[in-house]
């Protein structure tokens, strides 16, 4: 069997642990005859699966039944929609911090449903290469959104914004979600989509304080309300099975290797590999302010784009692929989320070195 | 390795090969060294994997390119939002045949923002047990709004409804599509599940005619908009690529195996297997007039309610699963979709005979 090393963006590398269990219950789930992909939503194997799933996520973000925990579909880009839509009603502000282009698209949604805006904060002006600590929240505000880690960009909060306990805040944490401890009980509502940190692409984490749901408004578009899905176990229609099935699967995973504190530290370890490398080397250039380092996205430069496009073919031939910038922005880009191995991180990090010293 | 009779209605059967092939490209996909999962959707050869499933829709149902094919989320329930938003402009009558729950829940969402219903025909007072053939269609129809087949209640369309060429033509084609040739150039909009007949959960087929897709509205939220996911071959933002990626394989199982043709010769032959036995015994009561029933959902009755419960404990045992009828409805059901072997549905008659035997 082979296997690269996976720096994608998303969807990404997979615990091999997760692959393989999925694999051999593929066809014939724990000798009940058949796969997953084949049970009825609504058996009682089925909802075992999702249960754990959910038990899973309350155990890892310490989280209890004052939350609920959902598996929708339609991606962040759905939530960027939904969000505003539930929970901006007229009069009040959505306040949203601009780290980046999800966060211009979260905006975008905002004001193309008619709400509202507010920019409470925004790193634009230096082409989002932090994290802008001081925020101007308007009156009125709905809430307050931020991106906890920005994919593209590479910059992520490592301390919980300061807002107000009466304002609720909102993140969407797609790119680092479970990925180290945070205190769950600051936020409203917090959405991932899963095929970064927590599985393969198709679901969409959504963790809702239950006394905010209680705000949001209900004469909406069916499947739009998150009420919905909240009083119907995320089943309301067919969720996406075999897609939470592996979500819970690499859950559990993580539970089983030492939690979030655990996978903090692992995180830390393999993002130093390659940021070691930046602070010394002039060859390699990180694109962000070293406090608001990410530690899942590390987008760099190489003195030239030439030496760019020589370092990624390298790269891939040697098996290490996913090594490209975002379009957006170009350069080089290592995606180190949990999932991926520390020895990858590693591999990247002598092929680095290596790489310098062949191409000074 | 053990394998049961799979008679869900959704998520249900998949074929045997294909579960097979997916298993052992699971962990190392032809060499590769990834998961499918693991995949960038941006990646060469992701894009040939959905790029084949786009091509084996259209050999299939015969089309070329004045039509789009998509693989959206969010089920038929969120279609039955997206048709009335994208489709029906103010002063336009939207136009729904209602013949069971699922037309119900599209006509509920139509009318939920705000937009003008017709029924244009109904079975509801004979209790869904037909199809209505005569249709009074409204002035200033935006479209005409079909299921053509109803999961619960056991009817299916098996001619096109007769519509004025001018009026567009939409099928709600969840649990139909693919199980037999049709004349795909009368429907304007045609959207499936993927969880019935080609496929897991997690996944929704939509096909649209590029004309009927230039009269949509483009002022939308983003995702709610076709136009957003055609403009970028459903990869807005991540698709659900595992899901997919089945798809394409079942889709070209279906291809390998004779095509909408042979599986529309198969799939009579399945359903045979139990309408016989309705025809000539009083112990099992077929739901539906005959001229209307369904090749896919076999909705039945046993003479009590005892007898009913009885039937579906025995058929368990006898590793038959799946045949309790929707919660809505009570009684006996059996799907017998594309993917359920023949040899399933002949099982499933032969216990019929001999429990009907045993109990009379």
């Amino acid at each position: 069997m082979k296997r690269v090393h996976i720096f994608n963006a998303g969807p990404t590398v997979l615990p091999l642990e997760v692959l393989q269990e999925v694999q051999k219950d593929l066809v014939d789930y724990k000798g009940k005859g058949l796969s997953v992909m084949e049970m009825s939503h609504r058996s009682v194997e089925y909802q075992g699966i999702i249960d754990n799933a959910v038990a899973s996520v309350k155990r890892l973000l310490n989280i209890g039944d004052d939350y609920e925990v959902l598996f929708l579909q339609g991606g962040a880009s759905t939530q960027f929609y939904m969000i505003p839509l539930n929970f901006c009603p007229d009069g009040k502000v959505a306040n949203y911090v601009d780290t980046g282009a999800w966060s211009a698209k979260a905006i975008k949604e905002a004001k193309n449903i008619g709400k509202d805006v507010h920019v409470a904060a925004s790193s634009k002006d230096k082409d989002y290469t932090f994290i802008p600590k001081e925020l101007s929240i308007s009156e009125n505000a709905a809430y307050v959104h931020i991106t906890s880690n920005n994919t593209i960009r590479g910059t992520e909060y490592h301390i919980d914004p300061n807002i107000p306990a009466d304002i609720p805040l909102i993140a969407d944490m797609s790119s680092d979600i479970m990925s180290k401890p945070f205190d769950v009980k600051k936020y409203s509502l917090i959405y991932a989509g899963a095929q970064k940190n927590i599985g393969p692409a198709g679901t969409t984490l959504v963790i809702i304080k239950k006394d905010f749901l209680k705000t949001a408004n209900i004469n909406l578009p069916t499947m739009m309300a998150y009420k919905t899905h909240a009083d119907k176990g995320s089943m309301f229609n067919t969720p996406p099975t075999f897609a939470i099935y592996v979500v819970g699967k690499v859950l559990k995973w993580i539970e089983d290797k030492g939690g979030l504190e655990g996978f903090a530290k692992i995180n830390q370890e393999k993002a130093s590999y390659l940021y070691n490398i930046f602070d010394s080397s002039d060859f390699y250039k990180g694109t962000v302010v070293k406090e608001d380092r990410s530690l899942m996205n590390i987008p760099f430069r190489l003195p030239t784009e030439e030496l760019e496009k020589k370092f990624i073919a390298e790269a891939t031939a040697k098996d290490m692929i996913g090594l490209k910038g975002h379009r957006s922005v170009g350069g080089c880009r290592a995606s180190v989320y949990n999932s991926l191995p520390l020895e990858s991180a590693k591999a990247l990090s002598e092929f680095m070195v290596e790489f310098e010293k062949n191409n000074k």
